[in-house]
């Protein structure tokens, strides 16, 4: 948990910025420079009427509705053959929805979120879900798509409507980076717009935008026309992925204010290099905290094997649980927040997602590198 | 549609602060008053944090997330009986889901809402689906409760599973004031927070929130807790309100920035005085201007029939398509948007949600007496 003395000091952070240095596993950090833009937005046009304000309807929101669909797909390079869609409710409701529209799948999980789509989709079609697990209980494991899914077979034969794949675990850290060797539906939610990808290999991709791509209530959906055509039509229309396509995900009132702040994101992105620049980023993050932890003489504990660990997520644990307190309570003195493991995994977690600075992992790596050679660290491990 | 000039048109504007006066049917304009927090909340605290970029876990969002529902609880005076859940995708995905988790029901059709309130449960239930009409086509009429239903007996008797009703159509400007005289399923979308309501008289009652309280991205929900627990278990648990109930609408990202909002603009109401003000705004802003109607001897024609009427939009049409135009044109150039009518009926609709202030009717109602006495008007006619 965040302290609550975090929020009401003033001065004394780290980030010479003022801000407080966050490492949450999303909702996270925006970028800073678009800031004064939204800020504009509450009012838009020198108080004339705000974003929040704008009917969906009129042309200024749909102009910036459009706007955001076109730089996404710019920038994640999808083709034609996709459609890109804005909806709500996240990622959950997507293991609802996938699961309801296409039938029973097959799932390759390898960490917690996995196994929450795959319950949902036994939710609606018990056994006839089929499940390949990889590297249960504690989820160290990428999964390689050439080491095969057991589940044999083109995916759309019959055998199962879709393949099912995370591509990132958030919990325990760990990242398939690989695209699959056939089309899959993927939980991108935690890595979506951090690498190049092979939509040929995709039937659909969804994410919440609260990680890497700007403020929570807006989730991305990248769905190949011709899968989307094998949905079912005898469920309301809400719940259509068509029907969603053929409104121009405007079949009724949307998120205004998160895909308004989404083409901000997505703008600033765009500016300073698109995904080139977001994927150098995401590397020089990660293995800057992946290279300490290496040269720590096991004092820092990677939970990821070193071949599957997430360039999103970097989770470690220390000596012991005394250290652990301290090394976190030494962080949020510093102004860094967000940083403790999930309650499953427990030990530290650092979600460096593509509006975090490299400044603030080298806050992170200066205080890691700082404590393993304070006196006593060694003595109590 | 609005005219793309009024927005860049930064002068010359009816309303003395500068403002659009915006009359459209959601989103639609915010309480003036809340601006500061909200600029404030992009950053947050001096520049420490936004209140995007939050965790939903952290305590700082979950004071948020509590104080909204707390504040729905006390100013909607709604018993322990119900619970209040804050959910997504607005109250279309309340049509399929209320279906899909309480089995096929009864509708009480008076509006192009409850039509497709009514469509969402034919999708999933077929003919099991009960109808009863109340005005078609044009629906110009209210249903009156003590007028009865067809559908005979109590509504959990094995008949139907609920009863559903539409307290407010936006499109025609009809509106149902009178609560049933047994407990029904409520769309609210439109009024919901506008009068004093019996909730032993309701079971479910929803609400996107950009109209009456808030931005779009979030809706309310206030379910009875007995009618809950009769829910579906075999679904997703996204799709189940008990589950969103035990986690205190925490089951997954909540839309944080919506849900701030929704709080500072409950707070706003609360400091001016809660329902009872915002009950008599809605009568005074409605009846001036059906008072313009009504002394305008035909010239003016409102849709709903007098005993009818929204309280929330006010629908009317002029004698012929030109003077239609010519006076929406000339609303336009004072800066009044959004008052086009729906295209399937046509004419002119004010909608006058809790944050259109009486300055705004005032402007309104003086064009329309502007109007009707211009040389030209009655020649037209």
């Amino acid at each position: 948990m965040i302290s609550e003395k975090i929020f009401v000091r003033l001065g004394n952070l780290y980030d010479v910025s003022g801000r407080v240095i966050n490492f949450s596993a999303g909702p996270s950090a925006l970028p800073v420079e678009i800031f004064p833009a939204l800020e504009r937005g509450i009012r838009y046009a020198d108080a004339e009427i705000g974003v929040m304000e704008l009917s969906h309807r009129s042309p200024e929101y749909e102009a910036i509705h459009a706007d955001a669909r076109e730089r996404l797909r710019r920038l994640l390079a999808v083709p034609e053959s996709h459609e890109i869609l804005l909806m709500q409710g996240g990622a959950t409701q997507q293991f609802g929805q996938i699961a309801m529209q296409f039938g029973p799948g097959a799932y390759v999980v390898n960490g917690s979120w996995g196994e929450k789509a795959y319950e949902a989709a036994r939710a609606w079609h018990g056994d006839r879900v089929r499940r390949r697990t990889v590297g249960a209980p504690d989820y160290r494991e990428s999964w390689s798509p050439s080491d095969g899914d057991d589940f044999g077979g083109d995916d759309r034969s019959g055998q199962c409507a879709y393949r099912h794949m995370t591509t990132n675990e958030t919990i325990q850290g760990v990242q398939t980076r690989e695209d699959p060797d056939r089309p899959a539906v993927a939980d991108m939610s935690s890595d979506i717009l951090t690498r190049r990808l092979d939509w040929s290999r995709y039937r659909l991709a969804y994410a919440g935008a609260q990680k890497n791509l700007g403020p929570s209530g807006v989730t991305v959906v990248v769905i190949e026309r011709e899968f989307m055509a094998d949905e079912r039509a005898d469920v309301p229309e809400y719940f259509r992925y068509g029907a969603h396509a053929k409104a121009g995900s405007l079949l009724n009132t949307p998120p205004t204010w998160s895909i308004f702040v989404l083409r901000e994101v997505l703008r600033h992105w765009e500016s300073v290099g698109g995904i080139a620049h977001l994927e150098a980023q995401a590397v020089a993050r990660s293995e800057r905290l992946y290279g300490i932890i290496d040269a720590s003489e096991g004092f820092f504990e990677g939970h990821a094997r070193p071949w599957a660990r997430s360039r999103m997520n970097v989770t470690f644990r220390l000596p012991s649980p005394e250290l652990t307190r301290a090394f976190l309570t030494g962080a949020e003195a510093q102004g860094m927040v967000g940083l403790a493991g999930h309650r499953s995994v427990g030990g530290v977690r650092a979600s460096l997602y593509n509006a975090c600075p490299m400044e603030w992992v080298e806050a992170l790596g200066e205080w890691m590198t700082e404590f393993v050679r304070r006196p006593g660290s060694r003595v109590t491990a």
